[in-house]
Order: structure tokens, then sequence, then C-alpha cells
């Protein structure tokens, strides 16, 4: 959290913080100014002290709007620092750096964060080298001190998630409220133009309802049919239509519009009935997600989690990472990630011996077991996201049934180039149990 | 242009580069990849060499999508590697791209590229250096090697800007369209619930008019009323009612869903009428922006036609950067900006010695003056992208009308409150020349 960045200064042995780039779609910066429309700033925190926001003045209602304490760039007359560096920008953004550094007492080592091109910060350090030899900026690689503050969250960011958790499932529910709704023939959903819907259609009306609700899909949209659903991260082929019968994999991962807060969560679907063999996989997932969720515990090491994922899927026949560290069917993934203002951050579940993450109070992140076989056309995901609260209960931030049959709606029904019993032997709803669909819950003891 | 990049690694004396973070949001990716969904992934390309992408497994099939030559990252057994990193991901991310360079032959020094966490170049650079010694990892700081390359597009980025452009204008004809037909109480628009209409609904949906048009709005939008205008970065308060009678600036600057090309445009618009101060402010903005249009000449230093709108500016008395570097109000900004996988890219237009940009075929940029008066509740731009064209024809990638005034529709006024003549004597529409709504045109000689 916020509250421990000074502590984790200390430990790291950081004098100060540098946060550079744009205020939207930069996490280093939102988490200091939230979802603020700065094209480009600078945020400076000394141990000890509130940090300071450097903003161009055509952005100064948008620094001001941020609460932060803040200092007009200009004030150290860039342009002139832009002639004396003979228009070498990061020499020129290096000379405003040691005046920030100056004015704020600050020396000693620096580390450096922010979204930016990767060009920027290897230049800038190289220049404010020579500058101000009396400051370091060090780059802390991933497993930032940033990452580690935001691994745990406060209550308000907790509430924001759920929030977004809302919205995430409202898309998901008209979602399926659309796909059960199409006329069909034969096998296939049909527009309301009469053509046959596709993977592009559905992902074009979800992209519309996350404006709609406040949320933009900026990692994409996975809708993954049969086989493409059989590979983790195929988004799916915008061209595949839409049947009945066949599994789909719909992984969804909005945030909050500008680059805010994430939810991630992964249903698989079999519009009107599903293959008997994709309803065992998904008893297995299923099984799996409940037995992980019985699991967690404040304190547990994330691994041992995926090591018991992968276990009990051995047991019953999947090859998994476990075994063979480079699999490519079975489960071929970890069991879930952090989930925050990246929509993947801290803890992470791989199961190496340096994951030495652990569960802990305040933290948010998924749960999402899978079993993957593209050359039997099939993968079943099911995820969901979590937190663990400060009494340690674990909660799905947002609930949403589990179902993998969605029934279509009979009177939608127009089919008649293929005969069909308007119920299948094998469109037997696999149910979720009450706790499955992963109800909060205090955790046992 | 791609077809330029080993002639500047050359000039550069760069032996190769390294594109490193996601498929999406990422230019120097998605340069190379297209707008592929991969969520981390590397790209290496020693000079006189094709590029090779280096992918996870999970990701194969969007990888291999992407037509480039590829490898799987599980083929250096990154497991392992972190093993003996001792879970330290930079220095295990170092020595795998060891193993790829030495794969490539690369070494020498190495340009790095790509949208991540600035304490990651950093430290992958550090480590780097004691992995590898033969190779130097160079951070170009901002004008680098691959913003220099996308300076110039080829015809087919142009014609993919073209196409944003369509899109773009059209969610701004939307806009008009749906502005102008609301209904007014006083001089507020209504929605459709007889609530005022405010600055949030609007921006909602045009969200959700870009996800229609495979748009999204990464940046934000800005939908400034009154003195919001006059601060050119403004966003506009979300709470801000529409009311007619007063200026707003609307600047629109869209990408390609996952964040590819970009589109930019900025209309100014009162709805049913125009304060006479506004009209004034329109007309000199106009004629600064016809007065650019008519100067640009393939070759021509670009903060020359900085320098001429500052002096026209400033012979109509107002303030502007030429006379004052931090003026707040006149004119305060720069008179354009490179457009393409950036919002903002190559070419400047800053009037600085140091900025020796020129104009050549091939770019594609904006052209926006503006004049700003916070505390007067006013703020006018007027802004397009336009391209130079091979044969050095300007030209305007999607034309919109450039009128300030837009009538609302008579049948839609539902005003009671206070009586106003049908057409007031200010309500003359400033219209725009044939020529000045940037319609394609042969360059004068």
């Amino acid at each position: 959290m916020k509250s421990d960045l000074d502590r984790l200064m200390s430990e790291r042995n950081l004098d100060g913080l540098w946060v550079t780039g744009p205020g939207l779609h930069n996490p280093a910066m939102s988490y200091f100014t939230g979802l603020a429309h700065l094209t480009r700033a600078d945020l400076v925190k000394p141990r000890g002290q509130e940090p300071v926001l450097y903003y161009y003045p055509m952005e100064r209602d948008n620094a001001i709007a941020t609460g932060l304490r803040t200092k007009n760039i200009n004030d150290y007359d860039p342009l002139r620092l832009l002639r004396e560096a003979r228009g070498n920008r990061a020499r020129a953004m290096a000379a405003r750096l040691k005046l920030s550094f100056e004015d704020l007492g600050l020396r000693g080592r620096v580390g450096v964060y922010g979204t930016v091109d990767a060009a920027l910060p290897l230049a800038v350090a190289k220049e404010l080298h020579s500058h101000m030899p009396e400051v370091t900026l060090v780059g802390e690689g991933e497993d930032t001190l940033l990452i580690a503050a935001r691994a745990t969250k406060d209550e308000a960011e907790i509430e924001r998630i759920r929030q977004v958790g809302r919205a995430t499932t409202a898309v998901v529910a008209r979602t399926a409220e659309y796909l059960t709704t199409r006329r069909v023939r034969g096998d296939t959903l049909l527009r309301e133009d009469g053509q046959g819907l596709t993977v592009r259609d559905v992902k074009a009306r979800i992209s519309a309802w996350c404006s709609e609700f406040g949320l933009e899909d900026s990692e994409g949209v996975i809708f993954a049919i049969g086989r493409d659903g059989g590979v983790p991260h195929s988004s799916g082929k915008p061209d595949d239509l839409i049947r009945t019968g066949q599994p789909i994999v719909f992984d969804f991962f909005p945030q909050e519009s500008g680059g805010g807060y994430f939810y991630d969560i992964t249903r698989t679907w079999c519009l009107d009935h599903a293959p008997q063999e994709v309803e065992e996989l998904y008893r297995h997932v299923q099984a799996a997600y409940q037995l992980a969720l019985d699991s967690f515990t404040p304190g547990m090491l994330c691994r041992f989690a995926q090591r018991r994922v992968c276990e009990y899927f051995e047991a019953q026949g999947h090859p998994t990472l476990l075994s063979n560290t480079t699999t490519e069917v079975g489960y071929v993934h970890p069991l879930g990630h952090g989930v925050g203002l990246n929509l993947h951050e801290s803890p992470v579940f791989s199961d190496v011996e340096q994951n030495n993450d652990r569960l802990e109070p305040g933290m948010v992140f998924t749960l999402e077991p899978g079993l993957y076989y593209p050359e039997r056309g099939m993968g079943v995901r099911l995820e969901d996201t979590l937190v663990i609260g400060r009494d340690a209960r674990i909660e799905v931030l947002a609930e949403y049934p589990m179902d993998l049959v969605l029934p279509m709606r009979k009177a939608a029904r127009a089919g008649t180039s293929r005969a069909r019993p308007a119920t299948r032997p094998s469109a037997k709803p696999a149910r979720t149990s009450k706790r499955a669909t992963g109800r909060a819950k205090p955790r046992r003891r």
C-alpha cells in the first residue's frame, strides 16, 4: 500500500523515486496521480517527503486536480535547457531533473519508474551521471518497490476494483444475453441481418458495452472457439462463426477507461449443449478451482497452490507444468496473478522455488485453472478475481454464474436445415455448486 | 519508413535493435508486429537481417500471425535461467538475451526500444553488461532510430491513417448530430431523460461510437467548454452542462483499437450562435490555419511555419511563444506534431533553433493553431491531420467542415424559460472558405 512506500524505500536503500511518463496508461504514475490527463509529467518523491508532480502548464488544471504538490516545469525554462544541451533532449531532461533534485535536497540512489520507451531512461541515466554524479538512477527490474507496494491494496483500491468487477460482469451478462437470444440456422448463430455471427461481431459489441460501463478493453478480449480456446492466449479468429455445441473460452479483462484498475474473469461456454468430452474437462477445471479456493490461507506460498492444482490435474491424467515445464497441452500456465493497475502484477503463482510470493491480506488476484487440448479442438478455463480481506476472508469481488451450458431461448430458434431435438441427451448443463460460484465465505480453519 | 532501418542503423552505428514489451499499446513493437495480442515479447534485429520475434508459447498463434521470423522463448528454458539467476528476473532476461544475440551472431551496440516500465531496461542493461561485455545496450533517448524511421510513412501506413481519419470524422459528425438535435431548456441542452446534458454524457457517447468504428480514445477526449477551452490540455469538467452560445473545444485523437495508428482533429463549436469575441478569435485562428497550410513546402523547416504563425498572431495583437516563451495566454503551443503509432511523434514544430525537423514526403502531421484566453472564458483551436504525398501535394487525410456555429434544429427547441428570437444578430455562422476546409489541393509554386 501507499503507506508502505517510505518503509520499502528504506529497505531497498533508495533515497528517492522518479516516476515519469504520461498520466494515463502508466500504472506507476496513475498510482500517485489517479487517472489524470497528463501528456507527460514527472513525479519525484524523496524518502520521508510527499511527492511533487512536475507538469507542463498546458495541463495545469489536470495536475492541480490530482491533489498532489505540484510544480510548473516551465519554472525551469526547459527551452533554455534544451538550447544548452544543443537539442539533446535526454541531456536537457537530465539537467531539469538535476534542478528538481537540488530543490528537494535529493541525492543518493533514486529508483526510476514509469511506462515510457526503454530508450529514454537509459539515455537520461547516462546523461544525469555526468551532470550529477552524487545521484545514481537505479533500475529495479521487474520486482520494483512500486510493484511491491501495489501488491496489497487499501480499502479504497479494493472498492474501486469491486466496482470495475461489477461493470465487467454486467458486460459478461450482456454478452450471454446477446448470444442466447440470437436466431440459429443449423448450428450457426445469426446476426440481426441474417448473416452468420462472427467473433469479430461479438467483440465489437463487447467493446461498445465496455464504453457504456466506463471500461476499456485495452489489452484485448479473448473470445476463442474450439481449437483456439485450447491455446490459452489465442484471442480468437475474427471470422470464426459462433456455433452451438462448441466450447467458447471468454476471457475478459477490461480496465477503467484511461488506464485504471483491471478486473479479470473467464467463463467457458457451450451454447445450447456441450460435447461430453468438454463436460469432462469442465468438471476437472471446476474441481481444481474449488480445490485451490479452499486451500487459500493468508501467509501461504502462492507456488504451493499451483503445485496442488498440478498434482490434482496429473491425478486425472492431464500433463502439467509440474512434470514437463514446457508442455503445451494439459495445464500450461500459472494458477493466477495479482490484479491492479496492471493486469498482471504481484503476487505470481509460478511453481519455481525462487518464487517466494505469499498470499497476504489486501491482495487482489485471479484464480484461473484451465485445461487445453488444441488438437482435440477444445480448452476450458474458469477464472475469477479474488481479494483476501483484513479478516482473512477470501471473496470473489464480483460473482457471476459458472455454468458451462447456456441454453438458447427456444423462441429464438430459426434453424431448419438440420433437424434436432429440442433437448439433446448431452445438453445436461454441468451445474456449478453454490460454493463453486465463488461466494464469499469465511475461511475454514 | 521500414526500408530505412538498415541505413539508419549504419548512420547511428548500431549493430542491432532490441524491442521489448507487449504487442499492443507499444508503438516500437507494433511497428514490426502489427496489432498482435502478445502479453510480452522480444524482437531482435541485427543490421542487414530480418527481425526475429521471440514469443511465449501460449501466444504462438498470435506470434505466427505476424508473418515475422519467430522463435519460442521456451527453447531457451527460461525457468532454468531464472533458477540460475536466483530469482532475479532482470538477470534471467539478460541471460536469455545473451543466448539470442549469440544465435544471431549479434554483438556490438544494440539499441533498446519498447514501452515498458523504466525500471526494466536500466536493470537489464546493467546485468547484460556483466553477462556479455561484448554487447552495449544503447538508449537513444527520445530521438530514436525508430522515431526517425517512423517519421515518414509508406503507402500502406498512409492508407491506414486515412481509414482511421474517416472513422474519426464519422464520430465527430455523429457528435455534432447528437448535440444539434437535443432539446434545449433556457440555454442548456437536455438529455433524453430531460436532465441537463453534461460533458460526461457526451464523452460516454463518443467512447461508445469509437468502439463501433474500431477506435479507442486511449489518450482521452478533450471536450472543454468556455474557460476550460482556454486551457489547451484541459480535458473538460465532467459535470459541466452543455449550453448554447458557449465555445466548445472538441479535440479528438483516437487510435485503432489495441494501440494502432492515431488521427487527430479539433473543431471549436458554438451551438446555435457565437459571441462576437469568439467569432473574432475564430477568424484569426482560421486565417492562421490557412496561412500555415499555404506555406507548407517539402523541405521547409517546421519551425519556420511556427514562426510565421506567431508573427501573424502577434500582428493581430495576441501574445505568443515568440515574444514570451512561457506565455499562458494567446498562442501557447507548437503548430503541430507528427502523427502515427504515437499521437505525438516526428516532426516537431517548436520554434527553437535546435529543431531541425523538415517537412518531407510521407510525413503525416497535424496543423493546429489556437488562441487561448481562459480569463475571458474562451479558447479556439482548429486542427486537421495532413499528409505530404510523394508528389508534394498537401492533403487533409479526412476532411470535415470547420464551421464555428452549429445551428440547433429548430424543431428540437423546447426552451421557454428565456425568450429569444429565432435568429440572433450574432448568430451569423462564420463560414469557412472552400480552401479553409483543407481540401486536397496542388501545391502552389
